[in-house]
């Protein structure tokens, strides 16, 4: 049993088949008078105990993450906090702050705006690399999968390889960032390596040249660390929360009520290129 | 300049007043090819170094905070992430989940229930405060202005005093561990004195007798370290996020499609309560 | 009592005051195996004796209109059936479709943007006639309680007067056809007499000048047929759907995917000016 | 060309392709000062002379209906109004409402709730239907393909005959109806032979035995009237937003806010069954 499967045996288990006088089950959260456990820990221990991303691990996972998962779930919800004011999901929370709507509406709007085509590459990424991991479990070397899964999806329609290329960035810098953590935390395992190898068969073919992208980095990494594809798309919407509540937060506070937003018409007025105070960490 | 003024102009720019051909401005995600500057700071350098709770922080006020309040907004965050199946938010995604929706589509429906007389205790709560430091700051003491407060308030429809009572808790497990936290890290000051004066005047009249709920102690505590209202409210909705994603997940995986949810029907069949490892900080 | 009143009396019989062992209640639909009443009525025999506007006004209102109240309902909810690519509803709606979600996602971010700037004003409009109709029931001509009202709201934020002024308009052509409606129709009353004795003092002040709105006439419509405030909001929700939806379908067949929406940059390319067939009533 | 591929090519014109400098392009409706064009008609002239079921025909499809499918589209739109308190998204509209949030995010939420089992059959059965008519085109029997589909679709995942079987109703009245409707207006052609085909194959078999429900009459009613899969989805939205609309009223005037709603401890308390007063057409 893999990483995955293990811990995936543990967020799912077997779907109920009660009879009608059964109650139905949650193992999330218990709640009696002046007590709340969240899987079985007291919320107010986990309070100032674990962090916000630790006790996200432990809600999704079940388990308290180990110091080193711990550490990677922070950097990928912190990897995605933001991009910007240009992605169609903020766009739309921002129209729907121009119109002075709460800021949990303006949330709602923005998060139903990733699609198909914005964030669902996590899901179909971490498909994409099982595919790849089942032709090496089946003897194939890393390389040999990757040639073929690059072949196999070379008719694909757009978005041919999940997890590969981007509008913006030729080289995302938040993905080299994810991979060097889950080496220095060793926790690369095959998906990792699967990903890799797609991206040197990609980089031979100078016309199929797409580097891998922070979604593939994060399916890669959450594939490594056992966390499912479906929690792992779960994880992509939690980390983006924030940024779409801050920009509808900002849309209220800096501009004119019901003006028509052009995406490419803006400028960023904030803080120029600076570094983090010495003492963290 | 309070603490919360001053953080208050970081957080809130003038509204623009620009002429029709200059563009529009934000200063929270500065976006060019290979690189992504959240408030300044480059995103690949902040992961690994900031938790999501501190990023967070940055995203909004402007700034990377002390690791004091950095440590109460993880504190705050992990707060409110979960509270059983039972809330009307969470069951309003439940009910979306049953359908075979998407987990986007299930928090959103999820956050859109964060209305009026749910989770809007943290903005009113903080106003209600700022009216009795108000009276603190023109010369009474803590315990007059509680004492005016709670006769103001006393003929007010429901919730009479935000921040105040609870459905299930008579004593909230969570806002005791956030006021010791706060104490701790030495960010006490007037907001939390004001709650707590308020508490005591409401606990010498037996027929109103009304504990602090963790939604009053998100609300002094935030007062108290210059995080403005509608960044509180905000947070609440970014902590409650994976809650709700995690019971739209659950509902997927042990439950049929389409079924009747009656909230009271329903049992918790997770971990029993137990410790958490004793190498957490 | 009023056609309001009486029409609210039936809408919305008292707040359930119910024994914790009695059964919650319904009134719109019964479902039964085979058979469903809205209303007490059939649906299948519903379908193709009213229109979809009737049962609208059958399932808020509780009763089957009458014909003229029909009409004016149809003519209600095809005023506001769309307005272009532009308003921010309809573009959260095309950002959120850009990005490949389902029509149900677009609607629904859609409707989210009809805030307090957008879409608000028919409620605060009848809330406004209502004020200026109490002083005319206590004795003040039209006339008098118009100006006393437009001196009362001189001071006041924008939108000063609901009901009144356009960004596009300065004529709406919607309105005029309305209140005609109204007039042919014979359900003029005392709201569409009070807003139009307000335009005209406001006509009376070059300085103020500014029509009625279609808000402000369905606001005055919708209380002379005595339909209350909070079920016009509703219409008004339920008349731009087939709008949002559209333009989320259009945007999904005719542009590419994530593109960057710039709302003045676009084009009307359909047909052009035309009239009904003949034929049509 | 069959009269939905006729009527799909005026609705989706084909996707732009444009170079970066031209506008984008609307064909939906037309603003100016003082005027608005709904698929070129001015909307104050459609005011009143076409029904909002014949307006968002118009607005959909481009051309204005003719009398017949005029009544189709409105007995349509009424077939799907309401189904009483128990559907998912209804369910989660209801518990948006108890919280205190708005009409709009109350009908935000409940349209969420149409995900894959819950109204996704009118798409699906739609291609099922065009599965058989494409071996009817090569030469087989509507019967001899009703046999093929039924055989194919046996080891189907639920729902196996998308457009076949209620989880409360045997026979289901709406659907008999709008089958009557096609009848007597003379619009019935491949897709409802098609469909009844399939429901007397079923009918054969004892233990296959279900009758078409009204997702599959309107799938069928809506291919012979030339409506394409993605709008036909689209009107089941817009159809059921009254209805979700109508319970977040009702729950916000008849029911304590907060509370936790049990989905099958209600009471219809409406008028008891009543037939239409006989003016009516």
């Amino acid at each position: 049993m893999s990483a995955r499967e293990r811990a995936a045996s543990v967020a799912a288990p077997r779907r109920e088949r009660r009879s009608s006088d059964e109650k139905w089950r949650t193992a999330l959260t218990c709640i009696e008078p002046n007590k709340i456990l969240v899987r079985g820990y007291p919320l107010d221990e986990v309070m100032g105990r674990l962090t916000f991303g630790e006790a996200i691990y432990l809600l999704f996972m079940g388990e308290v993450p180990s110091p080193g998962i711990g550490r990677l779930m922070e950097a990928i919800l912190v990897s995605f906090i933001d991009h910007g004011a240009t992605p169609p999901s903020t766009l739309a929370a921002r129209n729907t702050a121009t119109t002075g709507a709460a800021t949990r509406a303006c949330v709602a709007a923005g998060l139903l705006g990733f699609g198909k085509f914005h964030g669902g590459d996590i899901e179909s990424c971490m498909q994409f690399l099982d595919v790849g991991l089942e032709m090496v479990r089946k003897g194939a070397s890393y390389r040999e999968a990757a040639e073929r899964l690059v072949e196999q999806t070379a008719g694909n329609e757009e978005p041919r390889r999940p997890g590969f290329g981007h509008r913006f960035h030729t080289r995302d810098p938040r993905a080299a960032r994810l991979f060097q953590m889950a080496l220095e935390l060793e926790v690369e395992a095959g998906h990792i390596q699967m990903i890799r190898a797609v991206e040197i068969v990609l980089n031979d073919n100078p016309k199929e040249h797409l580097p891998v992208n922070i979604d593939g980095a994060i399916a890669a990494v959450c594939g490594d660390i056992g966390i499912p594809p479906s929690v792992a798309n779960a994880l992509f919407i939690i980390s983006r929360a924030p940024g779409i509540a801050a920009h509808a937060e900002e849309e209220r506070t800096r501009q004119t009520p019901m003006r028509q937003i052009d995406p490419k018409d803006h400028v960023y007025d904030g803080p120029s290129e600076r570094r983090l105070p010495e003492r963290r960490k």
